[in-house]
């Protein structure tokens, strides 16, 4: 495992990583992961999170043909609707869309998918007594902050991951092919591993374009 | 500023701090802390963020007393459905909700306050053409890990914060204040400022509880 590692450092050089060395993954690594994911803040001290570590071939094989198939009909829906016209001539563009293509026909190529979800039941008063979500948003807001430190944590152990949403297409399935209960919710589905291309650093708008001060329009000046 | 700060130090000493030292703070720390939310993923490198960095005064006063307010009537709610039952008992639940009760009736006492925003219409095919959201889930993912990086940075430079989202209860009115653009959405509101109190270590949920291996209910014995 890596040394200690300055925490902006791992900021600033954590990026999607899509192409995977073979190379298990110490279980020791995953669990220091999982332990930073729980680090995570989340409405009411809850902790509505698990995470089913995925390592097993036949199952990893049984997701990642899903994921392909999911892919290939969002892709055509994309191109069809050219839904992506907003963003196409933005300079990685090509090369992000590129690498998760690569990704989705070879999903079950990462050692490790780690499924990251949401438990409606430990939700309180932003679920009802059906656990459909009365909230979406104070939901989410108990999850995706234990993605992220699950994503920084793997950069920090020189490990590869990107955040998935496109299970969403076949939940369902993902959800019986794990035995997932009806209450939960598969809300993010990272692969991980040994990564074959380098961390960042990334390249971002800056700061001045995407921050005002006191009122929306005003340019924060910092 | 502080030196650098070791990864998992960060992480792992993250946490809600609801009191604030009337200090200022600099502008130089809060351009570091937006430019660390801006380094996290989003949906096809859209990038659909923004940052509003509230320090008036009396716009603080203004959003502030709709907090409370907010605050006040989500207090008798939960109240009177008892919605808190499934955690009332845990060992820190009486201490955070008095710290977040003390936050709501002097929200206005944190120098700075940051509305992070997500930009429904850079959401591409997320989003409709009126800009509602097609896919909350795959939405949210491209703003909460900003979120998250934004509260680490700030734990990173001694900076305290706490995620909250109770002004959805009053969102058109904070737009108002703010003059935010229909189609933006305020997703968290987070005050910032130097702390009163003293950062983590956090206690969490053993790994062992929340992780399994492989399909659900499997140990992770990692």
């Amino acid at each position: 495992m890596a040394g200690p590692l300055d925490f902006f450092t791992v900021v600033e050089t954590q990026r999607a990583l899509r192409r995977f060395r073979p190379d298990p993954v110490p279980d020791a690594a995953i669990r220091r992961i999982l332990a930073a994911a729980t680090r995570a803040p989340s409405a009411r001290g809850a902790e509505p999170w698990f995470f089913v570590v995925v390592r097993d071939e036949r199952t990893r094989a049984a997701i990642g043909a899903r994921y392909r198939a999911a892919w290939e009909v969002a892709e055509l829906r994309a191109a069809s609707s050219d839904a992506d016209r907003d963003v196409r001539d933005r300079p990685h563009y090509a090369r992000m869309m590129r690498a998760a293509r690569s990704l989705a026909l070879h999903f079950a190529a990462a050692p490790v998918l780690i499924v990251c979800c949401l438990d409606h039941a430990q939700l309180g008063p932003l679920a009802g007594p059906d656990c459909t979500l009365r909230s979406p948003l104070a939901a989410y807001a108990s999850i995706f902050p234990a993605v992220q430190n699950l994503l920084l944590a793997a950069r920090a152990l020189g490990l590869g991951t990107t955040l998935t949403t496109l299970h969403r297409a076949f939940e369902p399935a993902l959800k019986a092919i794990l035995d997932i209960p009806a209450a939960v919710e598969a809300v993010a589905l990272v692969p991980l591993g040994y990564p074959i291309d380098r961390h960042g650093p990334t390249r971002r708008k800056p700061v001045e374009e995407v921050a005002f001060l006191d009122r929306w329009g005003q340019p924060f000046s910092g």
